[in-house]
């Protein structure tokens, strides 16, 4: 491998060709018929959304529409749905000229990324064996979401520094990944990961993580320039932070079972959310010259409590336990961004643009450590049997085990999901390395102008061409005449 | 008509008057003082919204409060309503000088509209014949907005190019012509259109290009430094896009019947809306210029799948049917700006500031047929026969109606769409070509400076001035030094 | 008391000191630990929430979950929320360098608020006596961010022009009275309030107004620079706006009674914020030069129609009622920012940023008005008896009451609001008036430089200044030519 990385290095070397015009459009039209023709293949509507819906209700003895699951979900899929396209999208646009690039390549991930999903997950847990066809329905569009979550979250640590073609390859297997490592936690570890942090966060974040180091860039400084925000992009970015924020709850609770357990992961992730904006502002204010606040660290590690939350989210947390956890991570949060951040990047080579290592990594550990604490920790004197058995789902083949043994399985789960996302980085990392991508030079990194038709800002450009021309003329004008001055 | 067409040409030569002091304001009073007045006398709550609700539920058998059609439709309402008034209006604010206009005036012809449309559509579909008066709900609210919709879309052909005044009147007639065009779709030829790819789309698409098409511009490229964008007014615009987005599964499933209807008409948008994303990068990067993107395009076309779903969204055309609207819709839609905006503008005298043609017009039309071959496609064995009613409403006058007949009159629909959007629009263009409505000059389009009070932008310009005026001291003093050397 | 002004007059003399770094971060610490500690002891979950809702419901006779509260209010729950954090947020955005401020601050207000809101407002409201805890489910939820919303309408008439330390403060007892006026409103004098029109407006407005009027800067137009908007900032308080324009039906509506009195109450909302977009448009063209729009109305008077409604959203009031409302708050809504605003700033010395009284006192004190009508003018005929009871809740102690005097106790409620804006205003401004929490001197007020790291924007700035080294230089050759040219 040695070997092949160094001829990998070699082709490196060759100037770079950012045209994206063969490959890109060629990947996005094959693979989205290839979604057709799977689609056509094998994706079906499930009970509850086919038109033979009123049978069934008949049939089940359901004497109300609103007992279709659309009702108890839409909303929350709605919720979900804005943190993927707005939330992620409009979080990433604090890069003072890579705002297109965050909102429009994130709409690009997200957009491939669900039908892939749907596919994927479909065949690991929707698939119906009588006909052999996956069955639909408003659940799978959630956990489709979810499973473009972990691929928007590896997205920030790469941000700025791949092509699309990259990103559309690191989806695909990103997504396919992710559905291995729910089907290894869900159905096999029998685990709980309402709003995955350990699935989702900590999965996503090591799988970004990895392919970041991978795809290191030594000379990165040379677009220094463009690796700050300006004022309004900051402000663009807080409308992705907040709708994230505000909508976590819908997040962490929507496929959680319906009653009491949508109703406490709600509840828990609203508390462990407005914890941790209050310690990220306090270390923010207490690290900062003069006690200012900065706003990177508001725009990410305020969320640091939805993603700590998410595993045990639907647990007995209790409401001061969901405090204390938010409490926590917000000072980890924080702290990460002003100490490790720069850390993995001078001493690891790892270059983190968004800094996912504090607001995902981290959290989704503490998340997963939380939810294998609160799981061992469960008596049926607060959750009652029928609770233990609806938060647990000790039925069928584990009917017999015990909350201490969940407990480490939960703990085994975590394993899982790190080792899915760093093994598979490495591996999309080195696929990546490939010098057929179009991925932009170092000093072309976090520019649209690469991949993007961009306007011509004449709102500040412009009065100082239009001065400079005018200077000009004026200088002709003055020499000529000082010339003839002195000529005189 | 040439007369008369040829007198108001000689008015249009007159300087124009943008002052809307008199006009605008009288036209808002008495327009809201009438609609106050038409409440009063037509507008009552309806039984589920009524406090003798309690009764209601009593003398119906009713068991539940969540039976009230408020649960079932106030999700989908407040998605609705966040794409006409964020959605729409912050589509159009890519316009470097026009974002006051396009989310002030949107704001504006939404919240008249959709008082008039509750009224018109109330005379249509909700009037209660004991007592003479219009009963409303939830679903009235979500056809209101329908309505105004149709009218937004309208407004994205001329904006920029006209006055508040006028567009109060274009969406007074819009409101009007829609009613009168829904009420012979849906209760005349009965046919279906939950989106309103029809009704909406074709509709609002062709009314609005009409009317361009009568105040055609031909000196409209003096304010062509005005007909682009700005890196950060395409950001804002991206806000828009998304919303609108993520929303059209709550679009097109709104008004749907409960349960399954619902539920499978989120699923077929949601899926079409993510293929033409593909679709329309691909396209977007094929015929641009080293394959770089267009934002024009991912705000636009990327949401074609969405109108074109629309007619066929709650009917049973399956995942990859879905797929395969969104994949053809992403590239017309997207080849309809780069070919056919510039061709109807040079050939046909059609501005279409906003591209309508590509978004609404050609999807619209994509959609009515899609619905057509769906509903004539349809059969007992897919739908059920509880489901064949349930979506094509074959109960009272037309029981005995044939999915192959209904194909016939959904095909007839589609025909009255464009009858009315093209009549009403010469219509009503005729109108607002009179020379009283105080609409902008030629060299005075796209210019917020025209009907808005503008802040004085000190963040781009001062440092320019500024720097100016020392420059010019500099000079002074610089060229007094020469002359008193030379002098000397 | 006067010397004691002057005494802290004394104070205020010295230079200010902005360095938050000692004082916030510790005041965040303590007051989120106490948060943790008292959650401990008082905060468990309600039966909805808990894990034996299985057992609760088997006992109530509840056969599905979709009688579980959190099915009812959870999409009402996160419109609010929504209207929270980016509504009121990105509203105060319009400020040219206060964007950080308004967004950020708003968001610690917030979520600082929301968690001691829980305690107070359940010590108040939802104490359980047997075990002497404080049982929580979507509804407290809820009613913690109305509290809040309280709070935030007072951070409008000060921002800019104090400290975060100081924003925590007005919080932590804006809160406390905000729960106590509540209670004796709510509980007390059993009157109705479901939009807050004096519990959250009126009560909040007048808090900010008396906090400003106190806290009274004499030398604000050291930074008038600083007051006014820039284009884009005037666009992101749009989104604000309109998010707050849409939501507020469910804002009104929220913790309304289930059935038809969430259904009217949307309704009514909707037509009056209708209504008011129309008459704020006129009366802002009418007033200013050449019939220009000013945004700042368009920002904010089109939202009067909600708070005015707030009171009667559930009533009866009948769809014209609800225009009529909308229709005359738009326009004393706009004539206050013309008119009184200036007014009260020149001879009361109120300094008024966000013109709070023009869009939250005013329209809340017309809100209780309407309020008090309403409910007096209530009667069987139009309500039911059933009716009666589910909007007035004349149970138990006041199952007696009739509507005429309900109307009374209406009215009543009203001046327990203002009693406790003002009186808690005046308390809360003089502790706010110690010289020991870090406020801004009058120069560094409505700048974001003084609590936050600001990016260099190089957007602007650095054209300009590379242009400036570059005719620096230009000018040195010149000048030195010249000088050649002569001395040769």
């Amino acid at each position: 491998m040695g070997n092949c990385l160094q001829c990998i290095g070699c082709f490196t070397c060759l100037p770079k060709n950012t045209n994206i015009r063969p490959s890109f459009p060629a990947v996005c039209f094959v693979w989205q018929i290839a979604m057709i023709i799977l689609f056509g293949v094998f994706m079906r509507y499930d009970a509850e959304t086919d038109a033979h819906w009123p049978q069934y209700k008949q049939s089940h003895n359901i004497t109300s529409d609103s007992e279709n699951d659309f009702y108890f979900r839409y909303p929350s899929f709605q919720d979900v749905h804005v943190m993927i396209f707005v939330g992620f999208g409009f979080l990433m646009t604090f890069l003072k000229r890579y705002s297109f690039g965050a909102v429009g390549f994130n709409f690009l991930i997200a957009a491939f990324g669900i039908q892939w999903a749907l596919l994927m997950q479909g065949w690991f847990h929707s698939l119906d064996y009588t006909d052999g066809k996956i069955k639909i329905g408003v659940e799978n569009l959630i956990n489709a979401d979810f499973c473009v979550a972990g691929c928007l979250i590896a997205y920030g640590a790469v941000l700025g520094k791949v092509s699309p073609v990259q990103l559309l390859v690191m989806t695909l297997f990103g997504v396919t990944l992710y559905a291995v490592e729910e089907f290894i936690i869900i159905k096999i570890l029998r685990a709980q990961d309402a709003g995955g942090s350990m699935i989702i966060h900590t999965f996503g974040a090591y799988y970004g993580l990895t392919i970041s180091w991978v795809l290191y860039r030594p000379n990165l400084d040379q677009c220094k320039r463009l690796q700050g925000s300006v004022y309004h992009s900051d402000v663009f970015a807080m409308v992705g932070t907040l709708f994230l924020w505000m909508f976590w709850p819908s997040f962490n609770s929507a496929t959680v079972y319906h009653g009491d357990g949508q109703h406490r992961a709600a509840i828990n992730t609203y508390l462990s959310l407005a914890a941790s904006v209050l310690t990220t502002m306090a270390i923010s204010s207490l690290f900062q010259k003069k006690g200012k606040l900065d706003m990177v660290h508001i725009q990410n590690a305020t969320l640091a409590g939805g993603v700590a939350v998410g595993t045990a989210a639907q647990f007995m947390l209790t409401p001061y336990g969901s405090l204390i956890v938010g409490f926590f991570c917000g000072i980890i949060s924080t702290l990460g961004y002003i100490y490790i951040t720069p850390f993995l990047e001078k001493r690891l080579k790892i270059q983190d643009t968004c800094g996912i290592h504090n607001l995902h990594a981290m959290p989704g550990l503490i998340g997963g450590i939380v939810g294998a604490i609160s799981a061992a920790a469960a008596t049926e004197d607060v959750y009652s049997s029928a609770g233990l058995i609806n938060n647990f789902q000790f039925v069928g083949p584990i009917q017999n085990r015990v909350p201490t043994i969940q407990g480490g399985y939960q703990a085994a789960a975590m394993c899982v999901a790190l080792v899915f996302g760093i093994g598979g980085g490495i591996l999309v990392g080195i696929i990546l390395k490939l010098p057929i991508w179009g991925d932009p030079a170092d000093d072309g990194c976090f520019d649209d102008e690469v991949y993007w038709e961009l306007p011509e800002d004449e709102e500040s450009i412009p009065p100082v061409l239009e001065y400079n021309n005018h200077m000009t003329n004026k200088h002709r004008d003055m020499s000529q005449s000082s010339f003839s001055v002195e000529q005189s």
